[in-house]
């Protein structure tokens, strides 16, 4: 066996509990929370999808990577919420950087390297491919719920309003017009069929 | 809005179903079982993660795009269990045109037709890429199954033994060396621990 192989076993064994962490969105027909790896495989096939959006010169491939492994740190820091407090978002960096640590830590160099640099591009947000991965991870769950005719989520989200999701969205989708106005098309239909309040 | 857009979700809309669909294999820790779209999320992240024991030349962008959708037409055509009769496999095969012309059709040429072509490259197993994304695809739910200490699982499948498991993945993973040898190892593993007949 390849000297590094059990190694990759045991970190892609690791991976697999992604499918056991709860996102807050719902798939788009309500049954279920979704979880983090399926999320993450609907992030990528979107990068595919709607690559023709992207800045010129983005490289999708990058894109894809950071995109099937921005969560994975989510493995032992769980998920947070987007709409969390800015304590809470800074208590979870500490804690995803604790996570990075002891996930990756479990392949040897240089591919340890590989992953963390990967986690670091994705949360640093200053490439086009940071970027881009960005704003379909903004733009996903607000599909979804619009999808499920549940935006707002009155039960779930009693505080959630378009107004506040616009100003949450936007710094991550205004560089790219049609993901942005995508967005903002279902926050005003949402509005517009009493889902959210405006 | 692009006029491209309102298909383009409409189809990523769709392959949230994908979420939906159940396989025969169980996540390792046995509590359910994986469905199709965080099993693309695993496949592609071992792509990325064991890209070393791919062919020299290999294109891994190119895998991990088969990798994302290689599954999508079960949305329409659902899963086979891979020990199915040869008879249900080709009826499997119909299902799946029907279902790749169905799905695809969502989204404008010439995105249907770079859709149409990856399902085409994975299922006919000739290049380099998708020989190496099959070979994951068919390593993957044995290193599951035999992590999760239940390689035989005896009450759901009573008749796979080791010899007839070797059989089924060696076409496809003879090829690639170590992982060939991670195969043969997991499954000898589970006959030796009792978990699977020989």
């Amino acid at each position: 066996m390849p000297p590094h192989l059990p190694a990759q076993l045991e970190f892609l064994l690791m991976c697999d509990r992604l499918k056991a962490v709860s996102r807050s969105t719902f798939l788009h027909d309500g049954s279920r929370p979704e979880n983090s790896a399926e999320h993450s495989w609907h992030l990528a096939l979107m990068a595919l999808t709607l690559a023709e959006y992207a800045a010129p010169g983005t490289n999708l491939p990058r894109v894809v990577e950071l995109l099937l492994t921005h969560d994975l740190v989510e493995i032992h820091a769980g998920d947070l919420h987007f709409a969390a407090s800015p304590e809470a978002h800074a208590r979870q960096a500490r804690a995803e950087t604790e996570a990075a640590a002891q996930l990756f830590g479990l392949v040897p160099e240089p591919q340890r390297a590989t992953f963390h640099a990967l986690h670091a591009e994705f949360e640093a947000a200053q490439t086009p491919e940071a970027q881009f991965a960005r704003a379909l991870d903004a733009l996903q769950p607000l599909l979804l719920t619009w999808a499920g005719g549940g935006l707002g989520c009155a039960m779930r989200e009693p505080d959630l309003t378009a107004a506040r999701l616009r100003a949450l969205k936007e710094p991550r989708l205004r560089a790219f017009p049609a993901l942005w106005t995508l967005a903002q098309t279902v926050l005003a239909d949402a509005v517009e069929v009493g889902t959210l309040p405006a």
